[in-house]
């Protein structure tokens, strides 16, 4: 089979490899990869860059769509021709996160590959009605934004969500928010993705060059109210502007955000806000279900702004660094 | 002005009476009543079984649209010509119930006046997007379907919610479930409510004539999951049926049965399944405005089955308690 | 090895036999059990009246401390020598319970035998103020107590719990709740029973054959505001009561009744009072990790009503049976 | 009557006048003023600093304890001679905090005032076992740990908590959350008051001169797992410090932080430990009722550094803006 191996640290010791096709042990299972999508986090992994990533060589990539092909002897949650999906986590299943989880193509092999073997902890059925390439943007990007709104954030209809900027997560946040019955207000740079972002169903748009300040116009938005969570994937001052535009006792969920930089936020309004400010990674395999369930029942289709195939992964990252709408996706087999 | 005056209990006590316009205090407002929905509750009201109602004479009715037409000198809420909701707990705003609540229309007086005065305490704004007549089902039945699901039940989409029944607060069960992504099954006995109950959203109605063990082809569409939450509306042994269909820790709200009957259940599968059964009896203030705030954004129509002259009351009175398909409203003015 | 089998169902088929002593798998540990806690359920299972209960012949018993011997080649969660606990439920780490989590000495094997071999995620590290004796009471019962009041209870000082009766789950609700700051009824059946729970902290203890309207001085006691929580213990119609001894929004937690007799209650007062009534089923092991801390904070010493020799389970069970004040444990090694 | 009243801002326009006694309306009580505890706003508040304050002249002092001398004609909640407390905030009853809601001694006058007059809902009864001067200080400062602690954070025995100092809302956290079972570790500048802290039950003591990094002992202290609650009371780049002596998931409580310097933490840990950052601005009447019952269910005794006769306000605000070990009390009758 064929795998994306990186060699040492850096974009260019990225090669397509080949190797053997692994077996199951008892309790794994063995999936025929159909597509992964990508994340900001694989740059930093093939750079070097991510923590507690593999030694080198090592294979990246952490959302998988695929099939099973063969079943350990003591597998009991899936069969043999089940679609599924994995999960980020390789190890939370439910509640508190717990110290002994990892990330596949982290600290754990990638899924980069035509093949890769799995303990049947880590999957879940994919959902119905999404074939593999939007299917594999639900494992991390969707399941942030669920996670934050959704698990943590109880969110319901007459609410008002604002998302930063029109990548994955932020999409998915405009999605389910919409499907539970919220408004959404985006903040984004282009004039193109204002029109888009309108489109997927957002009740307002504010061009964040043109608007600095732009938790003016979105706390006008909503009659003086306030937003009722807002999802932090800008990070910086930034914040400030998020702690300004939020309703008493709304909630900030921060969100992956890349870079060195600190937070910074005037201190008087954090505490008269009375704000939840809520870190969020990713989130656990109980909740990847149900947003399986979700999309199922809502049918949501998640916004893949462009999909490549496998042997152009290198082009796929390139177009992720430069920004997105929605997802980019890899089309395995 | 006229207004509805229970002589004493019974139902052939009830008449239409002259009174003065009543004037406002200083933290009251002067409500000029528009249409008023009707809950069971009144004809128990009317004769005489409910616990805690006023002396005898009295005028029935918690359930007002209308508009402010007078405010008291220290009114800070609310403006002459704005349009409200009464809350049906006078008291109530937010967290826990306070002992001190009281209800109109029943140890307060009733709302089926032309005017009546009011604490602006007790009143919210209206939601944009409704007539008065469609507005006054809100503060009972709406808030009960609001209360039991999304404040106390948090619910989500792809959930499964199963509502007992196609009156009041079921028919806003369902509609509210179905805003928030959730599937919805509808138990009820006649073939053209199953009909409507479909037309309105429901994605399984069972008729719990042809299947008494309702609960077997509930949880069949469940895919055997069980349910998330049911709005319990029949009591006795029904409560037994509830449990079967439910999943491992969802819920079932208790609300309002009428009668003395025992709510009785099996004992092993109460802690088994480790449901969550959750004692609903209407809701608090805070969450009257978030569902209207909710209804403006999903523009939610509540479902009128007949809308009565204010001078029909009687007969109104005498549809509800031969069974509604939703609510049965009194036009005021 | 010694270990307790069960040749067919009934209490005179348990026989001490012997067997090789297990070897650990790759992910499993070798235990050397030192003590073992009863519980009705075992008796059930010896007789089999347990539903999802092994095939005979079996060992029975659930909750062991014990010591660590010998560990798999990819065991990380403990080395040789650590003292440990089992989790009741092998399976279910955190948050909501999943379908295929199994019961030791229910649907997989039992631990009353001088070593097992079980999952490392199936065990925690036992506290370190307590000898095996007293730590083997906590997977079960103490866990049960643990979860109802402050897992899902958040229990806090100042509130009123109200346990029924004086069995192991009643005495560590007394415990957990006093070291929370709480008050504490008991409602016990003999003068004996009375006296030792006010000397273990209970605030007031009532004779519940002299007050079979036990509510009432219970709710007295409050002065009138009625018990924030309750453990109902005992089933049928006494959940009546306790929900004429809760205050507006208190919590029931349903444990474990045996017994196929169904749980009864008048229907006004359960939404009247707005109850939460929940079923409980022992606990995750994330909980019982934060027991065991809990304990080692509070230094919780648990009531053992008598500790028996490995031989003598037999003794051990009629007592159990008899009634206990506490636990009763059995000494392995 | 005697009062204390700022002709216009600055300290030195403090002067102790004199008023006629204010006659209590509908729905107000009159009360003679015994107690009143201080708090850092009251200077602020003196020297014209809070935004929202009364015009000049005014009266300063939003703590107190009293007791009825009389009542309104509607009054309901409380009788002549009933021992009370004030609310801090005026009208925030339970749940989220509403906009009308006021501070005494802010937008509304102060009770540093031989007898105030009070809406009967900014009251509520004191706790038994304390006397005024204990009393007043649980209306700012108590209610601020309990509804950080318990009422937002669930605490539980067995966790750990952080306090920073030892003013009077750490000296409440740390009183609180040994009564709850929970080690505490305080961060202090003096020996002297770190041996004052371990004898109040602190298990363990920084000293954050020693220690700029105190995150690090206190991580130690831990065992490594990290702080489950902080309650940050020092702000700015302190919360960095904060962040990463917290366990993952675990809660930090920011408090009332004077001055304007910025917040600031790094991004990266902000979301890896997915701390709850929760702003915390006092609580509401609910909390604070079941703070008195806690109160006198532990026989808690709140921290007074020093007491004050009435005509000693100067010297008592002069010694809170030096530093107190818990609070400053003015004794007023």
């Amino acid at each position: 089979m064929k795998q994306w191996t990186v060699t040492s640290p850096g974009m260019r010791n990225l090669m397509l490899t080949t190797a053997p096709i692994p077996a199951p042990g008892e309790h794994e299972v063995l999936v025929r990869v159909e597509a992964v999508s990508l994340n900001f986090r694989d740059i930093g992994v093939i750079e070097g860059e991510e923590g507690a990533a593999m030694p080198f060589p090592l294979t990246p990539g952490s959302d998988l769509a695929g099939r099973v092909v063969a079943t350990g002897s003591r597998v009991t949650r899936f069969q043999k021709s089940d679609v599924v999906l994995g999960t980020f986590w390789a190890g939370w299943l439910d509640g508190d996160w717990p110290a002994e989880a990892r990330v596949l193509g982290g600290s754990l092999p990638g899924v980069l590959a035509q093949y890769v073997v799995l303990h049947e902890d880590w999957l879940v059925h994919a959902p119905r009605t999404l074939d593999a390439v939007r299917a594999s943007t639900l494992p991390c990007a969707g399941l942030t934004a669920w996670f934050a709104l959704i698990e943590k954030g109880g969110l319901r209809a007459g609410q008002t969500v604002l998302v930063q900027g029109t990548g994955g997560v932020a999409l998915f946040g405009l999605q389910l928010a919409r499907a539970h019955g919220a408004q959404v207000i985006v903040t984004t740079g282009s004039d193109e993705k204002r029109r888009r972002a309108l489109a997927l169903g957002a009740s307002c748009a504010i061009d964040r060059t043109a608007h600095p300040r732009w938790d003016i116009p979105a706390r006008e938005y909503t009659g003086a109210r306030g937003v009722d969570h807002i999802l932090e994937l800008a990070g910086g001052d930034n914040l400030g502007r998020s702690l300004a535009a939020l309703r008493q006792g709304g909630r900030i969920s921060l969100i992956g955000v890349l870079g060195e930089y600190a937070m910074t936020f005037p201190s008087v309004p954090s505490f008269l806000t009375r704000p939840v400010i809520q870190g969020v990674g990713v989130g656990h395999r109980r909740a990847l279900e149900e947003l399986v369930r979700a999309v199922d029942s809502i049918e949501l289709e998640p916004v893949v702004d462009e999909c490549y195939g496998f042997d152009r992964l290198p082009e796929a990252l390139a177009h992720l660094k430069r920004g997105a709408f929605g997802k980019i996706v890899v089309k395995v087999s």
